[in-house]
């Protein structure tokens, strides 16, 4: 899946299918940024979710790689000098550096607006209402109340000591709302009754938790040819992880319990939701 | 008009409305940046053009809005160290100096996102098919193909010797596709017959040619007092402009013609359209 994903991202970052051709080192550079890498778990949540309701792949592709464009452009921003300042990114230079500054705030710019231009395509789905709510909840969810939001708490939290809960907060805010966003886009699709609707919400939020917590184990436990990018930036920083706070066994422990509750808010599925369920413990256990 | 801007924009910057509330920082830079100046020049032709289909200003009012946080964003990030690296705009310190750079990246990042959660809110027009090409065209006209695009070409001319054709591209898309959309909008809420749609298409394309020259003249021979900005900027940069490619004499007859033409677009909508004419006036010959 994560092979048709990267096509269809290829597709619409070729720059042939607006009206307008992009300019060519705009459009180089984000490809470089979006292409070629990364574990596509928005898209595939998107797409599994939307499963469930017996939405074909082919009809859930354009809204999952609309959310990828979010997440790429997050990550271009992120990186760049006056944020988290990073060379590397899944063992390449990171935009700033393979480019230039201006460059990498402009594919920020650029790929967050694509999102949004795919999404409101027709092609993305045939009905308007459908696109819309697609379009408000990816607003939401990336925006200012959102992951950006969650960005802008992050800066602010250089150099004070955080409480356990400001962090699940600001985790909540910064990867936890675009994970979910991509459970409930799916169910958005599918056009799902609200109890199921909720139950994907549920483990959305939970799967988004469970992935933070993981990333900040690897931060310090992982392996760094295997994950591409640094290690121990956390404590470098001077960031407060729910590992520095908790301790590494008691974060370990916790990580088991919220592998066993995402699990568990799928019920409502029964076995229509076993790839889900595999999800959650692959997102748990990943070593990168 | 200007004033029922800035009270909306305020009103959705406030930050209560949405189903979470945004980090305080975070939102007061928004605040910061996007309120207490500005011609508002894309809202008013946004609802003017709406007015020619009897849509009243209140229904014009929030894709106004939106509008106007795109263009927002485009001037923070216009103004960061990594672009045209400036530290005043309106007579006011730029969002990075006033806050810090990385909150700069996010206040445009958190601006461009909020203007898309505008459009798709239904409070914004009842039809969500509506809501949607205002999307799709919002997103085209700032995106990689559109204004971003602009700025990025923008960057790639410093030190070159552009053509005044090439001067013309690069101006269409950095502030030109923004204008003409403004007068796009309020067609689409409209929904205006396709040959007044072709008109104002027109005559936005128009108009933004002659803002775009209007501005490298004040650049010229403007006072910055006036326009609380510095002037002689381009030609400091070493920026190629149709003023200096054309001369100022020839520039001047330029913005004449240019001025005659933007009004002849009109034509089709009788005395309907005094209103747009006066506005194509002011913008040939404003001061500031």
């Amino acid at each position: 899946m994560a092979a048709q994903v990267e096509r269809r991202l290829a597709d619409f970052l070729s720059g042939v299918r607006g009206p307008v051709a992009p300019p060519d080192r705009l459009a180089a550079a984000m490809r470089y940024a979006a292409l070629g890498g990364g574990k596509r778990l928005r898209p595939f949540l998107l797409i599994e979710s939307a499963a469930l309701f017996g939405v074909k792949l082919e009809n859930a592709l354009d809204a999952a790689t609309a959310l990828e464009c979010i997440h790429a452009y997050s990550l271009v921003h992120d990186d760049l000098p006056g944020m988290d300042d990073d060379a590397m990114r899944r063992g390449r230079e990171t935009v700033h550096i393979a480019y230039d500054e201006g460059t990498a705030i402009l594919v920020g710019d650029g790929l967050l607006t694509l999102a949004f231009e795919i999404l409101a395509t027709p092609e993305t789905h045939s009905d308007p209402a459908v696109r819309g709510e697609l379009t408000l909840g990816l607003a939401r969810a990336a925006g200012w109340a959102g992951m950006a939001g969650g960005q802008s708490l992050d800066l602010e939290a250089e150099g004070k000591r955080l409480r356990a809960d400001e962090v699940r907060h600001l985790q909540a805010l910064k990867t936890g709302v675009l994970i979910q966003y991509a459970c409930i886009a799916g169910s958005i699709l599918g056009q799902a009754p609200v109890r199921e609707r909720s139950a994907l919400e549920a483990y959305g939020r939970l799967l988004g938790q469970a992935f933070q917590l993981a990333d900040d184990l690897l931060d310090v436990t992982g392996d760094e040819a295997k994950l591409g990018k640094r290690t121990g930036k956390d404590g470098d920083a001077g960031k407060a992880t729910l590992v520095s706070l908790l301790g590494l066994e008691h974060a370990k422990t916790e990580l088991l319990r919220l592998e066993a509750e995402t699990i568990d808010a799928l019920e409502v599925f029964g076995d229509r939701a076993n790839i889900l369920r595999e999800t959650a413990r692959f997102v748990s256990r990943r070593e990168h």
